[in-house]
């Protein structure tokens, strides 16, 4: 496996603004962010996303996410925060080390606008027999 | 604690589209979906959030999170999926029982526009530095 580029943070062969450390886990600010405080959360053991990392590294991330969560958001005066963790190259272009975001949020920022839409509860059984049988 | 919506449909006091249950854990299908086959994991432990849910309650979601995602995904024929937490009330309605989002995704599809922005190396470290003296 490569190095990722959150694996070079780790070692030290690129910078980043780190705000956290402990052996397993590592968060430093995003250069690209949603929201100011944007943090990213990310297991030492470089794995592609959450379905390859280990229940035990997704739990020192979670810990850490949890621990310092609300430090981000009341650094940044925010209300609320997101805890995001993709899986699949579509939606942003890191994709090969397990990352959790940490998004601070206010009211009416704009932010990741949560446009949601209605479903019939036909249509929602329906889905819903097919996830079943497919589990 | 007042019983939640989620602990509601836990009760069968108010139906839902269930696609996953056992003696920890419940996933059904969001009324208000992202995108289709929007489905929401939910800790059968009533608490406001995952900063309040134990551990343990956290890593069974998880575990539900990592078994479900990819059958909801494939099951509408999407590419990729968010997992997201919400903490605080700015986000959504729904802000007094945990539950992990799950959203799939395909690309060009509209859904949470990941608007991001630049930040300068100065900004980061200062704002860095101001989240390690408050951990």
């Amino acid at each position: 496996m490569q190095p990722s580029i959150f694996t070079k943070i780790i070692n030290r062969e690129i910078p980043a603004s780190i705000v956290y450390e402990d052996d397993h886990v590592i968060a430093f600010l995003d250069m690209f962010p949603l929201s100011k405080g944007h943090t990213l959360v990310v297991p030492k053991n470089q794995q592609n996303n959450l379905l390859e990392s280990s229940e035990e590294d997704l739990a020192q991330v979670l810990r850490v996410v949890r621990k310092i969560g609300p430090v981000v958001r009341d650094a940044v005066g925010a209300e609320a925060f997101h805890v995001i963790a993709n899986v699949g190259e579509t939606i942003t272009h890191v994709s090969n080390h397990t990352h959790f975001h940490i998004v601070p949020r206010s009211k009416d920022d704009g932010v990741l606008p949560w446009n949601s839409g209605e479903t019939t509860e036909e249509e929602r059984t329906a889905l819903a027999d097919q996830i079943k049988n497919a589990l």
